[in-house]
């Protein structure tokens, strides 16, 4: 099976050989950190050997409720937000048609994501989109009292008592959450939802290859072994701290080098619509666990050629602060030859005969030489096929990079505490117990 | 109507008020560059007066057209890139069921945009969702020669070919195109589709009101009359130089106080997952009009409460150089009621019988705090409405505040120079006659 590949190769005008070298100790302490698991986050490394060390039995059970669900659902709803609901959304898009809730060759269920914003008028679209067919939910929730997937759960349960009874809904309903403890544990618990585990030691943006990811995932008709080899493999090609061995270690070294020299922006971008959520996913992976204590690389991301014609001419020439990481699909699923015409108005003879992807890969080299030359360092990764191996092979790539490269900056890259300051303030403007006296305060600055 | 308010009031922090009036000379002086056509780029000044200098025959024939199209098609497909694409995109999102090509209330064409990548992938699924189904095609391009555009138009062409013959095939193709010349004004004067206008005087980003964008939006069932009614309404009310009355001024000037003092990249808001691609539509507007000279804040966006579970550790903790600005929508289209449940697992009790717009208000207001005292600057820009009236307004507040912000701080808004260079390096690449010496050139650097 064919590999992905990190290609820093056209870093040269940037990056001199001796600094890689020289940040290699660091790389070594970093990788020490995660490996002997004595940094900061330690109780947070899960994710490291997750992908030979799952629990099976649940692993065969996530693949029967999946069936279970494809035969009896037409809509599958999942609910959850950050991390219990990006690395779904980037797989099924990265694995499935463009339009796979409108056509969908796997013959599966459409799969719809809520839970991931207040906006009620998302949720009453979705209600709409439903209307009267058959329908499952999987709420994902490690504590079951995050605001948003909460609110949507009492709205979605509460449409399936509605249409199937009080007993039957809860046939319908998936729990992923907490092993033992927290509010969805005890309601599933008691009303008997199937059950899936948000495991302890994995952060929910290192979560996609857990129940959290696998269960939305396999309902949508890919193939989660497929996933997980792909993951297994990446584990074992990634062991090493020797950036010279280590793509995925080089990777991390290099935009930490080009961090300190002012590149504070690094925007991941492809040149395959279906990966803009897999953009995404890396940018929860990679500002989560690196903006803190005032530092850390901004994350954005872009499709090309798309964005080209719209963030292409800041990218080419305006402040110079950003760097660019590319995921380029080698082979893609399908092509399409350029027909012929009898004219040449469009001045696109010279292409006829030859595919899209012939042009998009073109496109793809010009953009390098065209950035670099523009003062924007330039790394890609080239994944050589869309399919379900490669991606778990590339998920594993930017989690075990984006672990090493927070500790190569120096942070805690498994803790999220800024989170949580936005919450505590909305808990207090809406009046809930214990939060009165900052409510007060708070109302007075609005 | 009740009209779009720009709340500054939270930079008291940041900006002190004889910064504004320091400024107040320079922005005057950015007004008479815009308003005398004297300054940089005065060619494409089009759109200040376009809302109420349109032309109305053109304007009656593209509803003429609309009408047509929702009569003949179940499909309709809008090929353009950058701002032959996003404003169009931008609208019918903002305006429409978060899942218009699925649930349609207004019984109009499913709507789908294409020619904005080389992906074939992309393009192959398209056909597949179009399968057997009648539709119309709206070529937008004021050349005729770009290449993404020109590659999507010649394969949908086919199509259509295929499937109507020759003849008929003609009368479901629109052209947006040059008034008078260029490859796709010579093919639609040769074969006879109908033709409307990319205006001589106005770019591609500042051109969603007019034919560019106005025919898709048309279609997908937007009233446009109110549209350009609330464009024109802005006009009035953007029209004077003082910052302290015109909210998009203020809105210019603050923007470019705060790059000053190092916030080098602005984040654009939204509490409804619908405004996303509002949010692309200003990335290009704002990165491509003042991205440039080495210069120019770094535009990104962000889709709250979403992204505060996944950019919102960055953006509270991260490194301190980002600005951000909300687009709050005060009423929303439709409201959700939370659900009361028998018990409290959730601990949602103290929300039952309130909104869920009522939450997504108190959560706007408990993060603009948050942000605040996490050192990030919030602006906030108040929509009333989620209405094709208050989109009109929305649109021309940007484009006359990011025209004046671009002069403000030294750069042609109203060229894009730089997005030229990759271009030219993949012609190159694919071998177009006249390039070949470049080609050798960069073949040798790949």
């Amino acid at each position: 099976m064919a590999h992905i590949k990190f290609d820093s190769s056209k870093l040269t005008a940037f990056v001199n050989d001796h600094e890689l070298a020289e940040i290699q100790p660091m790389v070594q302490a970093a990788d020490q950190e995660l490996r002997q698991k004595t940094g900061a986050g330690h109780d947070f490394l899960g994710f490291v050997d997750l992908p030979v060390n799952y629990d099976q039995a649940e692993f065969a059970r996530i693949k029967q409720a999946a069936a279970k669900i494809q035969q009896d659902s037409a809509v599958f709803v999942c609910i959850g937000i950050g991390g219990s609901y990006l690395g779904a959304r980037a797989a099924i898009d990265f694995l499935s048609s463009s339009f796979y809730n409108i056509h969908n060759e796997r013959q599966v269920p459409e799969v719809y994501f809520c839970g991931n914003s207040i906006s009620p008028n998302y949720l009453a679209d979705l209600l709409a989109v439903i209307g009267e067919r058959d329908f499952s939910i999987n709420i994902i929730s490690k504590s079951g009292t995050t605001t948003e997937p909460s609110i949507a759960f009492r709205v979605l349960k509460a449409k399936l008592v509605e249409k199937y009874g009080a007993e039957a809904a809860k046939k319908r309903i998936y729990a992923t959450t907490d092993r033992a403890k927290g509010a969805l544990k005890s309601e599933a618990d008691a009303e008997g939802y199937e059950e899936f585990v948000v495991p302890d030691d994995i952060g929910g943006r290192f979560s996609v290859l857990s129940a959290v990811g696998l269960l939305p995932i396999a309902v949508a008709g890919i193939d989660v072994d497929q996933l997980m080899q792909g993951a297994a493999d990446a584990r074992s090609a990634y062991a090493q701290a020797d950036v010279q061995q280590n793509d995925a270690y080089r990777y991390a070294a290099l935009r930490n080098i080009l961090y300190r020299k002012g590149y504070t922006i690094e925007l991941l971008e492809n040149y395959e619509p279906n990966l803009q959520y897999f953009g995404e996913w890396w940018k929860q992976l990679a500002g989560e666990s690196e903006g803190k204590d005032q530092k850390g690389i901004f994350p954005a991301s872009a499709n090309f050629s798309t964005d080209l014609h719209s963030l292409g001419q800041y990218i080419q020439e305006g402040r110079r602060m950003l760097m660019e990481t590319v995921l380029m699909i080698d082979q893609p699923r399908h092509d399409v030859e350029i027909p012929q015409e009898a004219d040449n108005l469009d001045g696109l003879q010279y292409l006829e005969g030859k595919t899209m992807d012939y042009v998009n890969k073109r496109a793809y080299e010009g953009v390098v030489l065209a950035h670099t030359d523009g003062g924007v360092p330039v790394m890609s990764l080239h994944l050589p096929q869309q399919d379900a191996y490669t991606l778990g092979y590339t998920i594993y790539f930017f989690e075990i990079a984006i672990g090493v490269s927070g500790y190569l900056n120096g942070v805690n890259p498994f803790n999220q505490p800024g989170v949580e300051a936005y919450k505590k303030n909305m808990f207090a403007l809406l009046g809930k117990p214990g939060f009165e006296k900052l409510g007060q305060e708070l109302n007075q600055r609005l």
